[in-house]
């Protein structure tokens, strides 16, 4: 265990180093881009030939690349080949090019992509066996969440639980949660010296004393959650095979979605469903939003997703859960803070099928009080979800019933 | 789905609620026991007949249920025949005589058979498959550990958690939440009409942001608890095996352990390391301790429960932790309270092989900022426990390293 400990304990070092200077790239990125769309709400106009522009990028340099998210859960149950370096570049241009337009997209592809990709770099040069990449990778993707966020707890764990449904195993354990305290540590440097790489705070307010009628509420709630998470995960499934089925080029998926978005944006005459959506999930801790924001989010977010637009569906997934908690509030009688941390952090459990780190992000981002709360709705929303998640190559250990 | 829910959802709302009011039981009676010890210090003098007192309950009453926490995740791995109801008195009455006596011995043991043992009782009646007793009987560990300690989320995954060491699967994990919710919830109302049952509060104090030197320090101080619950687990086996070698009837066990327990206690001239030790766990927090502390409790539970007593190890591996982190303060630049905290999680985390519910545990009793460097000291102990834990009949389903 000690010579084992010696040889992880600077690989996973290094790994958070690399992931969270990356993250701190990407938030930075993201901030800037986000703040010239918004003073520059033309740039909209150019979605279409935008996503033409990540389309080609990733055609003419990124074939080996354009998997994603999927290519590295492939590598981890099944480790091949060196995951590219230029994964890192061309998922963090591709990115910026989504955000800067006005894609609907997120950015824990990006934090995972880059984290993972650039850990692989080490398993060459350090001569690691496949199941030493395996563990590599996940401290990666560890890593790459836990800065993006700034919840390492919850890091870690989604480094073990997005493996796999319904079950998890403990072997990179330790390099996980090492690499995305650490990660998150530099993402948190950074942000003393870059601006716009801090974290967004988020206040839920005052959190009831659970009941017999808080848990029946929290389960209620998280039955809806998961139904969303399962409404994203099948729209945007389908949006990408309908893409795929009519349009053989690649290149010219995106410009379909880009046209599409473009057009929603100017038809409702609202920018609220583009970007990150940061605003407006800050809006919906505090105040009554319309109740049919959350499926603006779900459409806007899955078309851009399932045409090619890049940076993730985890942030988009938070900004629908939290609007669709603060539109239950209408029906249950939780605060409405409450009831959008809970949505934020269950739609991303039934999305993405980790209910614990999702439980460890609700406890991370809103305190134990409303965690508990955000426990039962991550738990029942992952029930709910089905077992088609945002992650294809998601494995199904175990059936959820 | 739905109908697995509605079939469920009546069930592990029962069975929270008669561990919880089993957990509500114990805690009352542990406090009458305790204070009446306390008043009456001479008892201490009768440990060893009581110890053969509760050797001949069990030898009499208690053959099919003497196995205890083993037997359950016996029944969990390799389902064969209910429970007996009598499970629940015995230990109830087991645990009441071996604190009153003053035995180190702790409570988690008897929540769990409590809530197990009750929970199997529905078996029968509802007709229940093999696969849905081990729900049944996860649900009443979740439900009875969640209810002892007042902590459901910890309590919830501990269910799921314990079963084996390196994986853990979400097969029961919905009923598991929903009796470890009720369980607390339950032990909470009992908590307003009877004195002695109310949950311990306990307050870590400032917690210092998490730094790269946090992080090697939460480390460096994993590695002393894991080692420490290393050293309880082999302990106490060892003095289990040796007792089982040289004393051949099961009832007269218990009186060797009480009279060491006892001559121990005159020759110290101190009760400090007997009973559940709930005042030195609060004082480790606040006050400095002598460094030694954690290796007296250690020597005292092991030959208690080495021999026979009741009640389980968790609360004195709290304490163990507890005073083990307040002796590290001496070494290490982190608050006393803090060390206290995160040796309280860890130390159980080792010993139990529960690294995510202890986690959990820490977020749920000293909040998410203590509970970052405690999740840090949890798996760095886990990985240090070795493979013996302090449940025999727990598997090896993923070797540590």
């Amino acid at each position: 265990i000690l010579k084992d400990l010696v040889r992880w304990i600077p690989i996973a070092s290094v790994v958070g180093m690399m992931a969270g200077t990356a993250s701190a790239t990407l938030l930075a990125s993201l901030t800037w881009a986000t703040n010239i769309r918004e003073s520059h709400r033309w740039l909209i106009l150019l979605l279409a030939p935008a996503g033409w522009a990540v389309g080609l990028l990733y055609k003419l340099f990124g074939k080996s690349v354009e998997g994603g998210n999927n290519l590295i859960l492939e590598e981890v149950h099944d480790p091949r080949t060196t995951i590219p370096a230029r994964m890192t570049p061309l998922i963090l241009l591709g990115t910026f090019i989504s955000h800067l337009f006005g894609a609907s997209v997120g950015r824990e592809g990006t934090a995972i992509q880059t984290g993972a990709s650039l850990a692989d770099q080490l398993s060459g040069p350090l001569r690691l066996t496949s199941p030493e990449r395996r563990i590599l990778l996940m401290a990666g993707i560890s890593a790459g969440f836990g800065s993006v966020f700034g919840t390492p707890m919850a890091g870690a764990v989604f480094g073990i639980e997005v493996l796999a449904i319904g079950k998890l195993s403990y072997d990179a354990i330790a390099p996980c949660f090492l690499a995305a305290f650490v990660g998150d540590l530099v993402t948190r440097f950074w942000a003393r010296f870059v601006p716009g790489v801090a974290h967004t705070h988020y206040v839920v307010g005052d959190v009831p004393a659970m009941t017999v009628q808080g848990i029946v509420l929290a389960a209620i709630a998280g039955v809806a959650f998961g139904l969303a998470a399962m409404a994203f995960s099948r729209l945007t499934h389908f949006i990408s095979h309908t893409a795929r089925r009519f349009i053989s080029r690649p290149e010219f998926r995106p410009i379909a979605g880009g046209l599409v978005v473009t057009a929603a944006v100017f038809a409702l005459g609202s920018t609220r469903y583009i970007g990150l959506g940061v605003p407006i999930i800050v809006d919906a801790f505090h105040n009554k939003l319309p109740p049919y924001d959350f499926a603006g989010k779900l459409i806007f977010t899955a078309a851009s997703i399932g045409t090619g637009f890049k940076g993730g569906e985890v942030t988009p997934l938070f900004y629908i859960g939290a609007t669709l908690g603060n539109a239950l509030s209408r029906l249950l009688p939780l605060p409405a803070g409450l009831l959008a941390g809970m949505g934020f952090a269950a739609v991303f459990a039934g999305a993405a099928n980790t209910p614990i780190s999702s439980t460890l992000l609700a406890v991370e981002l809103f305190g134990g009080e409303a965690g508990a709360y955000a426990a039962i709705a991550c738990v029942v929303s992952y029930l709910f979800s089905g077992h088609t998640g945002i992650y294809g190559s998601q494995r199904v250990g175990r059936s959820k019933f």
